[in-house]
């Protein structure tokens, strides 16, 4: 699977071709949003087949660093996740996903609904966040 | 300017320590939203320094991968953002946070509010969205 290069800035910026950049390693970013609440859910990578696959599927693929392999989310906890939008930045090396999460409804392999359930204090301290009580969760 | 390293996943994952996992290049992944809207301004990049700025001073510090150096958002375009809030994710490579811009609002050195300005729509096009017309935009 592949997608064009754009040859010129204006193509990039102002373009109606989709033609990622990904970095050295094949990868652009990938920023999941909730559909419904907005919150931002998780931020991982893609590569081209998973891009490819996310917008023709309507269900978030992506590229796992760690296993350096393609990763269809929720394929083994049941989160998988109905793509409602995909939008791509100026320079098309980041994507943002607006997603309905199946199963549990979360996100994340911690058990909360968000990756991001730590809040960063003003002293550089982590505080967690309890998930509001009206969303479930799993683990 | 330095983080401590989590030495289990447990701290990783579970810790009130702040210990980014920083990549081969010395970064981590941060995107930006509105405090007030939500909506995902932009994806941007800080190293070490970048995020220990943004922690200390509550304004976005961003690392530039292409011009290879610290970065104040807002500094040459007046489009600096006072943070509001800081998470980190489960694994700690990314932040996200929640941002008020300053000067005309937006964040996008296209004349966009949101980097995010195109859809990709079903058969793989790119589709520009105006900005709502109660939104300032430059450029």
């Amino acid at each position: 699977m592949s997608f064009p290069t754009a040859t010129t800035k204006t193509e990039l910026e102002r373009g109606q071709v989709l033609a990622p950049q990904f970095d050295a390693n094949g990868l652009v970013a990938a920023v999941a949003t909730h559909a419904d609440t907005g919150e931002v859910l998780m931020l991982a990578w893609m590569n081209a087949e998973a891009l490819a696959l996310t917008v023709r599927t309507r269900q978030a693929h992506y590229f796992s660093r760690s296993r350096n392999a393609l990763w269809k989310k929720g394929e083994s906890s049941g989160q998988v996740q109905d793509v409602e939008e995909i939008r791509v930045d100026c320079d098309q090396d980041a994507v943002w996903i607006k997603v309905r999460p199946r199963g549990d409804g979360g996100a994340c392999h911690v058990g909360f609904r968000s990756c991001f359930y730590r809040v960063v204090t003003a002293d550089g301290t982590l505080q967690e966040e309890p998930d509001p009580p009206n969303m479930h969760t799993h683990g």
